[in-house]
């Protein structure tokens, strides 16, 4: 993936532009239709983004639009500047536009995108703020001046061709699928390697089951760690199942999805353009109505994340539980130790990483709430929750990948089976009466664990003591290993 | 509550109409202003009940309009006629509607309410419903003929002075507020008391705290169960806080809340009466604009369930978490054995009613969302979500008060401590070393736990062992009854 | 689909029991291990079924177990009968069972089916339920006395193999997967197909579009049908795409996953019969450990129906918004008249339709919360939320599909375009001046556009006024029809 | 509020410390009882912060701990350092700690506080993070070494009688409730003058109702205005009514609720001083066991800013609607113009307040899931979301607080009535006809409204055209002035 941007990348790269720009404390004025408006001299964007940031003063800098979406951005701008140059953009015009974008797309210029999501519900102010920085970076790199909007300028050159209402929904679509790509499906394939290794380490140990949380019949270790692998499997198989409508891309569609003010073939060129960019199978969206109107293909995606972070809860309170104690806990599990849980207490370990990991789980079913709140508000010919949406869907998809490592890393990989405590609770239970049957029937098996449960003693002891089977017959006829599957 | 209902109950009651209709295969002509219709002759309805059934076939008999909006309906066009009346309505056909509209109150005609709620939004239907056997029972009582809309008519009489617009938004308050206190309150307080009964039986039993499900110092098990007394205590509070909006009614608002068709002094009188005939403090909506338009206020009842919901799934789960086992689980508490958990294993009790709270738990929080939905789409001068919303919260309602009822009588009052293995693990544990700080220091009390930990034996013994004090000063420094409080 | 059951059912059936059976007063004594119980006499059901309807009073009738679970019943416990014949069980007894599972599968013993969703979370109960219902009504077929639990043991033959923690996921997916090709595929295909035939018949309607809600450039009333057309198409792309999920059984895992007290070949041998009895391709799980203790494939599969239940409310929000009016609103649309929408106001048609549509998937969304809190819960070896679970996913599939066709037939395909007032918008419409741009330049449009808006005036009458352009011009340069698509 | 603290502020205070600090590369090595690890020189936080930071790599900086629980801290352990001197605390020591405890209150030393909110769930990482910069800023100004933990210790001092468990859902109330009251209620009670002084300007304006989108009978724009104040009016009663259990301080429960390790009196004393430092009521919980392991108090905040999210949904969503167009809408209101919509359309006003609002909306639903799913998560004495609980609530009361003021002060106080828009759509409506029924009856008046809809017409025209009454009769009967309240 991202091949060809590492090509880009090693073109020769301007140094920051804040060493050859004045103070912060100084400005240069630029205009949009609205007016004039003060822009920092050290910042590429103009007016129009400067704009935003006073009518949009919600929530302050952590809801900034997430860096994966400019990232994106820069992506697409590049996408389109290369195909505009096919259908007759000045080359010298173009081949700026690529180079500042490029920028754009490996991060370079984070810093000249200070607006935040709550703004309009199309994105276009940050699709605007991208016109203005590529456009600013560009005519410097050509000698010009900033906010001259010459000889580069933002919407005549860098959004040529385009429309917030479709480059947006189409930078949503790069983003979900790179942050899928390089975030979270790795996490949870590491994830799901080392639960494999453990359901393969513990293959041989026999410990008893739980269904209500209440003792039953015998599992080994291994065994109940391969459901969680075939959890983590089918999660990866779900996300997957989603991606195909997420590699669809808006671009083209411009303002309402007819394509007005494009050219015949734009579409599906930019999306090639960023297949190739990306390494990953975009296509152009087959109904550039649906793919405005629309963004069903997030929620779908956010579903897929829901019902992983399902999957991950399940997976991170049974690991706790088994681990808890050390001494009035169930204690089948020995978690790592990675920090001081108490400054009272040795032993105490607290099972970090899978409160982490609910948190994170928590967070995402509330994030799939919101998706889909946004998801079924669209009117007419443009969902306007657009900036909220991928926002959500970008911080689940960062969460699980990220917790998915660190839970990986810091507990799943160093999680010990406490191998007596194990077979203490095993040979204590009271279920293992059930390998009597066959032999003396259920209704002495059923005496014998009822008085045993009755007087807190062993089946073994009391079996004896019943007269019902000798030492020797009990150690023969109830064996764990031999309940664990069918016959 | 309900006393003027229940004077009205002794009113002599006409025996039900089946026995005086034809056979179920027979009908009758209806018509409303789209044509006419065949009715079943055994059903009071009319034309715009059938035609509703027609056009809305979805999900069956279990989606009907649940029968406490019937109810509520009964009782607001009871009051209606009353007022009515006071305006000048014939006694006679005032009389016969009010007598007609009891039978509703009362449940008695819940037969003649087939239409689901998936149909208009605002309810339209299901206030035709009623106005339609309403006016064909007062017929049936005037001697008149069914569907003959003579002398008692559905919508000039039965209807007078409303519109489904605020006549379903104040029914829906209605049943709200009445099913909060006939079950959900109730409910609550039962299970609220239970608790508090065995938190004061537990009172001296002092065992281990678990912290991050991981052994923590000790508190006792009354302690732990004043917990769960405060929140069922702040979970009634939280629902009583919510029901002053409840208690106000759209009544008098008529189609778009500025009361057209109506006459000044209605709303209040109506109101008034719904009080007297509840017993709940009901008043008039001081803006009819805000209680057609958006029902904020359910939203906010069903916010209150959601957190009651929240608190029960937490007790719930304790419960049953701390009564795991029998012996491979926690064990501390013995809950009561309700039904054959097995037919294997003799003394595996499975905590059923935990996992029919924590099902109804789930659900209230579903129904929540789906509640948070209806109540944020509304538009303009209607909000077209009602049967809906009021079906959630009714629903979770329902299902908490009388989950709470089943949790209460067949768990909580007979839960039983395990006296001994709380005893037992309380004893184990590793943190009472903590009692040790004073007296020996901090270090040396670590390197205590730190022994009794990778040894796995007691810490009086490894204690003694490391010749760090004696018995005697062991069982006379670590005491845990003095760790349960402020010095 | 159910090609065999089709065949089975041709089998002679005998008449119903009731006409057999005493009156509905008397009772029968049936016992289970924890005691005798009175039956009701009329009712095959016995002790076990009779104790949970005492144990779990919560919530009434409506909230009984939904019957597809009790026919998905009736196809596994007919299928197990058949293997378990094949690996030794009389031939006599499976054929009654057969014979008996039979009936349950077509909903001939519904009436024998009293409990409530709100019981143990395995479902225990229920499977039970079903175990007594087949064991009582294949005695009675065999001439023996109900309860007498011979020849037919409720356990030991109509259970055998079986555990109520595989047997009912088995069911929720049987059920699931059933409700989903028989009522929820076929809902959308046909809304589907409604809405891509108005898509064809609205392919030369060229009307304005509103993005923002705002006026914006035209496209045809088609090319706005078609967005929703290809909603319904990924909606049923996403529903599939979690259908190989679902066809896993978890049959043959019994109480933990391991399989014990079932024979080698038994689940597999289960999963053919009931794939060859439904016609749909039913695997056995993988992974039995994943199968009995999550119920991700559910939260999967409602998830993709919270993503079809967003695309709904935003098609039918834009078409009650697209047929506002008839004189204030937008008005672009005719819909169908299907009921007295007033009293007051002839011409007020209420789009009905739409807000039962946008009523079920707000209630959709709440019932995915639900499942996701349900799925996220489930602990070591068993999720105990299963009929919560299946309730709601069951719900959301039976709504979806029922609106979906209701809002067919009653509203999608008799709308009708407003041509003539579509036209009026359209040309009003400032923004095309857009098409001027390339003649006169983007100021002297500008110019036209502002000034029209100001004086509000036509954008002919403006130009021309302005002495920009003459009548003719305007004309051939200004044509909407060559706004709908890329050059 | 604030005002004890606005004193302290008055205080002479420290030059930050980055100036007498060694380069941000420098490091000192610092300890916890897991061993050495390296510190920036330039930072106050110690080993134990470090160590969160390696194991919890999860979401990056907008994760971290936001910044009111920080302040809250610093209120927090003033209060706690005051009365520990009280109990003896050597008054040197006291006073550095409330120093520095100050300047984290006061925002000085965000800089220290790096760590994300997915760490430990009790924030058991963030109490020592703050217990480190408190103790390294007081050894500081004490004149000590940096990590020496000399004179203060991090835990014996700035921890004194504290626990995580208790400090940090202390901390969160605190947060929460100076959210509520610095942020939430301002914006809410702005938006509600606003809208009141607009409904009051619009008293006179009378306008179309719309009910089911429909058109409907007439009321005033003030009217329609007037719920929208009602909704916010209420919107803060809800909020306001869920303070009292906010107000409630877990400060003193220690450990597990029991308060061990702490003193008589000390709970109740570090309320009042929290109370005192805030002005805000404070006081110590009733029950401490229920304070530490539910947060029932935050799910029923979050619930009545869920409430919140419902209104300002339903605001949002009329005022786009009503102020659609300019031409092809409904055009009755008309919104400021804030930005560029368009570089094609003039007069195409985006309702971008509109939409920020509404994705506001969307992310404060989703909030209160993540919430719930926290909140019902707890285990035995501790619940264990808290950091992913207080985050979620924090970010709703700050993203409606900004939200309400953003809208406010750009979109509703420049909201202008469109009346010629308005009187002409009144005028055009047939649903006046109403007012003619007392004259000329039923029959009649439908009857023109049918033809003046069918053809096209005027209610008058037709009126006159039928012969059923003169202009002169019409303009005296149709009064839509008459239309607005009962008689």
């Amino acid at each position: 993936m991202y091949r060809a941007l590492r090509l880009l990348a090693s073109l020769p790269f301007r140094p920051p532009v804040a060493a050859r720009m004045a103070s912060q404390n100084s400005f240069r004025v630029e205009y949009d239709t609205f007016g004039e408006l003060k822009v920092p001299n050290d910042k590429y964007y103009g007016a129009q983004t400067v704009r935003s940031t006073m009518n949009f003063k919600i929530g302050g800098v952590t809801e900034r639009m997430p860096i994966p979406v400019i990232k994106a951005f820069g992506i697409l701008k590049r996408a389109a500047a290369e195909v505009n140059q096919d259908y007759g953009l000045d080359p010298k015009i173009a081949s700026a536009i690529m180079k500042a974008a490029d920028e754009v797309a490996e991060g370079k210029l984070n810093d000249h995108f200070p607006l935040v999501v709550w703004q309009t519900g199309s994105g276009t102010q940050t699709n605007m703020n991208v016109n203005e920085v590529i456009s600013n970076r560009a005519i410097e790199m050509l000698g010009g001046e900033l906010g001259s909007k010459k000889p580069v300028h933002p919407n005549d050159h860098v959004n040529k061709s385009q429309s917030s209402n479709d480059t947006f929904p189409t930078a949503m679509h790069i983003a979900a699928a790179v942050e899928v790509h390089e975030v979270l499906l790795p996490g949870l394939q590491k994830l799901h390697d080392a639960l494999e290794a453990k359901s393969r380490d513990f293959a041989q140990i026999i410990k008893i089951g739980r269904t209500h949380t209440q003792d039953a019949v015998p599992l080994t270790l291994g065994q109940e760690f391969s459901g969680y692998v075939q959890q983590l499997k089918y999660a990866m198989t779900r996300i997957k199942a989603a991606m195909p409508r997420i590699y669809e891309l808006a671009a083209g569609g411009t303002a309402v999805g007819t394509g007005l003010n494009t050219r015949i073939g734009f579409a599906e060129k930019v999306a090639a353009k960023v297949a190739a960019l990306t390494g990953l199978p975009f296509v152009t969206a087959p109904n550039k109505f649906e793919a405005l109107a629309a963004h069903d293909a997030l929620v779908e995606l956010s579903g897929a994340m829901n019902t992983t972070a399902c999957s991950l809860m399940k997976i991170a309170n049974d690991i706790r539980f088994l681990g808890s104690g050390p001494r009035s806990g169930l204690g089948e599990l020995i978690l790592p130790e990675n920090e001081p849980g108490s400054s009272i207490m040795p032993g105490k370990v607290n099972p970090t990483q899978c409160e982490a990991m609910t948190m994170v789980a928590a967070q995402v079913m509330g994030n799939h709430v919101a998706v889909t709140v946004g998801g079924s508000n669209g009117h007419f010919e443009l969902n306007v929750f657009k900036p909220m949406m991928i926002k959500n869907v970008l911080h689940s998809a960062r969460l699980l990948g990220d917790a998915a490592v660190s839970f990986t890393e810091n507990c799943v990989v160093g999680i010990q089976a406490n191998k007596d405590r194990i077979a203490k609770l095993m040979n204590e239970s009271l279920m293992l009466v059930t390998a009597l049957n066959p032999h003396i029937g259920y209704d002495k098996a059923a005496k014998i664990a009822k008085t045993a449960h009755k007087n807190g003693s062993t089946l073994k002891a009391t079996a004896i003591e019943l007269g019902y089977l000798t030492a020797e017959q009990f150690d023969e006829w109830v064996k764990p290993k031999d309940m664990l599957g069918p016959k």
